[in-house]
Parts: C-alpha cells; sequence; structure tokens
C-alpha cells in the first residue's frame, strides 16, 4: 500500500508557509502501515496539478492533495480535479446548510463565495469538513484513490483523522504495526543514546527504535510488526527501559507534560499556581491549553517587572538586589509566598534570562532558576543553563517547571 | 530561470522531520527572482534519486538538492549522483584537510567514515563546508545546473548564503520580482475578498494577488513582476487597499501582532499589563515572546478561578454573581483595576469560554469578553463570537484582544 502526497499553493513554493500538512500526513501514513513514495509541492498551476496527478497514480494507490479549495479565485484545485476526473459540479444541499450553520453561527452572512463552497464534483464522494467551509472530495478512478483536502491544517487534521483514515481502514486490509512512544526528558539525546545503548542492542529483530527529539525533550518510538503478540514483547521491553531510565520517563504516547501534571494534580485533589517571570505566562498557558484545568490551576503572576515582584508577590527589595532577581533565593521565595497569595497547594517559581540580551558572565543568557513548593514539602530549586536562543530558551525552561514539579509530587 | 528543490530522506517520508529546509530554499530563490516549479521529496532511493532529477532537469535550470550527504551506509546521494553524471570519485586534498581540521577542533580523530568525506566526484565543483563535513557539490550537465548540499539545516543554510547564491548572482541575468504582504485582521477571508473584489479586479497584469489566512487573521500577498517601477505601482494599490480596509490592516510582511503592539507602546513609551482568564496567560506569553518586551510589559494576572478575580484584581463578588464572570461588566472592570494594581497605563482584561465544557444557550462556548482600559481614555470592550475548538478560542481571543489594544491606542 503506498500513498503520494501532493501539496499545492504558490505560498509553499515561495517559501511563504513551511510545508507542515505533508509531514502531519506522512506520520498518520507511517503510523498504519501505508508507505509514502514521494512528496510533491506544486503551485496553483493547473497544468502542474493535472500532471503531478498523472505521475502520482502511476506508483501509488492513494494521493492525498492538500491546498487550493478555498473560496477565492487562487483556488483552482476543485475546478482542475473535475477537468481532470471529467466531471462537472452539482449543487450539494447538505453542504450548503453546513457552510450556511458555520457562517452564521459566527455572526456572518451567506455570501457568493461561500455559497460556491456548496458546488462539488459530480463524481466525488464528499467529506464533510466540521470546522470550515470547503469540505473534502474523494474520487476513485482506475483503482487509485484521490482525496482532495483543505490546505488550512486544523481542518485537513481534522478531516484526516475523524473521517478520512478511518474509511481508509475499513476499506483496505493493512499489515499489522503496533507502535508506543516512550517521553524521556531531561537528558541529552547522545546521552539518552550511550545510556540504552545495550538495551537497544537486544531488542529482536521484529522492534525498530526511533529517536524524536525536541526542545527539553527526547521521545523513543519502538515499532513492532508481525501480530498482536509483538505487544506484550514491547511492553516487556518498556518495563526493562523503566529501570534503565527511572524517572526520565514521563509519559508514554500522546501524553504531554501538562497533561501529565494535571492528571498528578487531579488524583492527588490539589491546586497550582505559578509565578512566572522569563517565561511571561508560557507556564500558565500550557497547563490551562488542557480542558477541564480550572479543575486544579489556580491561576498566576507574570512578574515581567521586579515592581510586581516586590509588590504582587512580596518578595523583599533587598534579597532581589543582594542576590538579583535570577537566584535561589528569589525563585524560592516566589514559590513560598504564591502558596499564600493565590490559595494554592503548590506553586512554581521561575525568573531566568531568555534573552538574547541581559546576560552576564556570571549570569549568562539561558541561566533560569526554578522553584516548587508546597504547603506539606520543603521547596526545592534547581538552576538550568539552556542556549542563546529566546524561544528556546522559553520552552525548555517551561518543560523543566513542570518536571520539577512532576517529580516532587511523585516523590 | 526556473528551479526544482529535490530533498532526499528518509525521514522525511515517514513525517519524523519537517522539511524546513526546502521553505528555506524557495524563500531564498524566491527574493532573487528565481521561480520555484517544484519541490520534490524522496527517501533514500537510488532509483528514485536518478528519476526525480530527470523529470527535473526536463523542466528546471537549477536542480537543490538537499540531504544524503552524510558519512554513514544509507546516505547514497553522492554515488548516485556519480551514476547519474557518469563520473567517479576522486580523493580531495583541501577537503580532506578541512574535514580533519573540523574533526580534530571538537576533539576526535580521522577515522573511515570522516575519510570517504574527501571522496568527492570528478566532474563536480566543490563548494567548501566549513560547518560539517560533507563538501557541497556543484554539477552542470546539458544546460542544467545540480547543486547538492548536505541535509543539516544550518550547513546547508550557511553554504547556499556564502557560496551558492553568490556564484548563482554572478552567473545569470535574474529578472525582478518584488513581494508585499499585507497583513489583516477581524475580517473572514470570504468576507474580505467581496470587500476588495473591486479592487483586486482593477490590479495590473504584472500584479499577483494571493489570500494566506491563519486562525483570526488574513494575510494578502502582492507579488509585481518586471522591473523596479513595479514597486511604486504596488505601494499605489495598498494605498487604495488601505482606505477600504482602514484599520483592518495590521502590518506588513514579517510583522506580528505582538510586535506591532510592542512598537506602538515603544514609540509612545507606555507600559501594558493583562488580566487574563479564559486565555489562561497566552497574551502574555505572545508579549513577551518579542526581544525587549520588558521595557513596556509589565506582567500579567492570570486569574483562572474567580476567586483570583475578587482577591487579585479586587473584582465584587456581587458583580460576578449578578453578571457572570463573562461579562462586559467584569472584564471593563478588571481591566480598570488593573491600571491600579500592576502600575500600568494600558490594561487588557479577558474573560470567556474557551471550551469545550462550559457553555450555555445564553454564553455559549466561544463566547469572549475583551476590555482595554488606560489611565487617560475610557474603557472599551467587546464580545466575540469565536467556534468550538478550545486551541482556536484561545489563539483567535489573543489575536482579538491585541487588535483591540492596537486600535485603541491609534484612535
Amino acid at each position: 500500500m503506498n500513498a503520494d502526497i501532493v501539496s499545492i499553493g504558490d505560498e509553499l513554493l515561495i517559501g511563504q508557509v513551511v510545508n507542515t500538512n505533508s509531514s502531519w500526513i506522512a506520520r498518520q501514513l507511517n503510523l498504519i502501515g501505508i508507505k509514502v513514495n514521494k512528496i510533491v509541492t506544486i503551485g496553483d498551476t493547473r497544468q502542474e496539478i493535472l500532471e503531478t496527478l498523472k505521475e502520482s497514480s502511476a506508483n501509488s494507490n492513494i494521493i492525498f492533495i492538500t491546498g487550493g479549495l478555498g473560496p477565492t479565485s487562487d483556488d483552482i484545485t476543485k475546478p482542475v480535479l473535475c477537468e481532470y476526473f471529467n466531471t462537472s459540479l452539482r449543487f450539494d444541499e447538505e453542504v450548503f446548510s453546513m457552510v450556511d450553520q458555520f457562517v452564521s453561527k459566527r455572526g456572518g452572512t451567506m455570501n457568493e463565495l461561500n455559497r460556491g463552497q456548496a458546488m462539488v464534483p459530480v463524481s466525488a464522494k464528499i467529506i464533510k469538513n466540521k470546522i470550515g467551509t470547503a469540505p473534502g472530495l474523494w474520487f476513485e478512478k482506475g483503482g487509485v484513490i484521490y482525496i482532495s483536502m483543505p490546505g488550512v491544517p486544523f481542518e485537513m487534521e481534522a478531516m484526516m483523522m475523524e473521517s478520512i483514515l478511518p474509511l481508509i481502514k475499513d476499506q483496505f486490509q493493512l499489515p499489522f504495526i503496533f507502535h508506543k512512544t516512550i517521553l524521556t526528558t531531561g537528558i541529552p539525546e547522545s546521552k539518552l543514546a550511550i545510556t540504552i545503548e545495550k538495551w537497544e542492542k537486544q531488542l529482536s529483530e521484529g522492534i525498530q527504535l526511533a529517536y524524536l527529539p525536541s526542545p527539553g525533550m527526547v521521545r523513543l518510538r519502538l515499532s513492532g510488526f508481525g501480530n498482536e503478540t509483538i505487544k506484550s514483547t514491547i511492553s516487556a521491553e518498556i518495563d526493562k527501559l523503566k529501570m534503565i531510565l527511572g524517572n526520565a520517563i514521563y509519559g508514554y504516547d500522546s501524553d504531554t507534560m501538562e497533561i501529565v501534571v494535571g492528571n498528578l494534580l487531579k488524583s492527588c485533589n490539589k491546586t497550582l499556581a505559578t509565578a512566572e517571570s522569563c517565561t511571561g505566562g508560557n507556564v500558565a498557558r500550557l497547563i490551562t491549553s488542557v480542558p477541564g484545568s480550572s479543575d486544579y490551576f489556580r491561576g498566576s503572576i507574570v512578574a515581567y517587572s521586579n515592581e510586581i515582584k516586590t509588590n504582587q508577590l512580596k518578595v523583599p527589595i533587598d534579597l532581589i538586589n543582594n542576590n538579583g532577581s535570577v537566584s535561589k533565593e528569589v525563585v524560592e521565595f516566589m514559590a513560598i509566598n504564591l502558596l499564600d497569595i493565590l490559595n494554592c497547594d503548590y506553586s512554581i517559581a521561575i525568573s531566568g534570562i531568555a534573552g538574547p540580551t541581559g546576560g552576564t558572565i556570571e549570569k549568562p543568557v539561558g541561566m533560569v532558576w526554578i522553584a516548587v513548593a508546597s504547603k506539606d514539602k520543603n521547596v526545592v530549586s534547581e538552576k538550568f543553563l539552556f542556549g542563546d536562543n529566546r524561544d528556546r530558551n522559553i520552552t525548555r525552561a517551561s518543560v523543566a517547571a513542570l518536571n520539577l514539579l512532576r517529580i516532587y509530587i511523585q516523590e
């Protein structure tokens, strides 16, 4: 079972938009055992679209097409598909009423352009778009399936997850693949590779290991091939890995650090608040990105100026003057005070130098102090030295802060 | 002058790595007037590489190839290029000594694998790699140029900037292209298209328009071809567009809403703070993602529980009980109080129902109230109705809040 991915959009060819859609689709296909032969990115050009579809259909069973389905004049995918499949457009009542509902729910009214979204190719099966106006289109010709989806990532992703992948799994007998991802944090990739080298070497032939690093964490994906029995083999391998890595493993598969920490708080019925300086509210944002987080998250004081540290968090000005605001003393004080100020069971406090400026020889860009406190246990704190990239420093400090809390609760 | 980009690597076809190289190359080529026809991503497979190069050479003058030049056995680009160009490998003294220096500088010693990096195709011109071990290769055949580069982004980028782009600019007379992107917010794509339909139709033939939507905003890209005079034509078209869209235009090109708002605050030497409920600190995070934001951003109170609204933001409990915490009355109170509490010139307050739960018929998921206040002007507030996706509601509420502040300051 082979697939091609065809991304359509002039904006991709001038590099204005990074083609994350094709990687996302490739990842999903890989997970269910469909091999991607080729990813082709072309412009909103009739001739290119026609030629690319023809070429791809010679080598692949399924062609995933994204982009060019919008309501405006530069979106030409739909008419070109009609030409390719030698079909015409028809008006679809159901799509019209979905677009109508979508538009009116947002306080808009139907106009020529979004009415045009209800015109669909006669020979296509319609894939509903619950969160946008362009429906997906499913064609079959000469034993090849062509699936055309909008280029807006979240619309395409929802369509794939809710409709297209289930349809493909129904229609085809796919090989058996089982994936399990182990989420680790706190150990850099190269050190991790050495730490688990012996374990990796003794993995059986039917199991593949992949390292997936991102700022502050490395995911280890185990893929097992064959049949159902590989599941217990992988489970036994993970038990061995737990003995080696201990609490550097924070979760599995689609867990995120904020979900793991949220579940821990929920299970012990405790609340959390944060006092953030260099992360600027990013830890609060991560925690509140989880639905239902209002059950355990009380709030945050983002103290981007020292005045807020002294006025809101009641840090004595002398403590800041003597130690600097990026110090063990200040973050521990912030964390302890926050427990009463925001009336929470656990607190996180962060202060650091995100960069690119503000560093000194003693306290360089990338230095971050993080403290965690609770009403029942002693405050703990740790100093981190990240790199010189502002975005990555904020991300890594946020992950490290949530991880410090995770270990603090678990121990 | 046309180019194809060919990315080689199995990791790209399983979605393990997002292909940022091709967007980066496309962006650089676009800037110097080279049109990218097609971006093709294939695996480390001899047959695929040979076929793709043959096909691309039929349509393009230059082919940029990345990936597969590493020292390990899965990297086959170099031998396959030798086959394609009917040439063999030779030992290159200069490359050898560069690799040797590179390796020993990092405390390593030369081994079989990195010694192999000094073997280069006889018919290729060598492009030095100052920050890695794989040199770039420049071939010419049948009037087409083929440039093979390593897949490590920073090695490829350095090679392009220092050697390859200057060589191309020397060798070819490139056409003139000028791009200008207009950033709009607050008008959905389909309504925007109708609003500017007449303007779009009167654009001269040498100018192309593209719509680039993302949550809460639509970017309009104008591309002009011909010569330098197109710049003033585009500038005049933008002036007309300003008359139509007014303050729905918030910036140009690489601006972001948080940069625009930051520049406004800097230019009037004013400070800002936020009081956030449903956005959970995301507005603070956006503002502080901009280097130097500590000059104008004081901080935030993320009031995820009503208790923090009453205790920290001093909102009377009766006001919440009578109006609900998602109401005009409460956000205006929060915004006004914040001015004194965090001692700032401008304030933003946000309260809403991000979802997926917590909605009612009167106040559905996606309803968000936003207020902006200052010490000199009246408080203003606005009700928004977004959708039912938590992440996008948070994103759109954050963009809307910054936009409300932008308009408030500008008026």
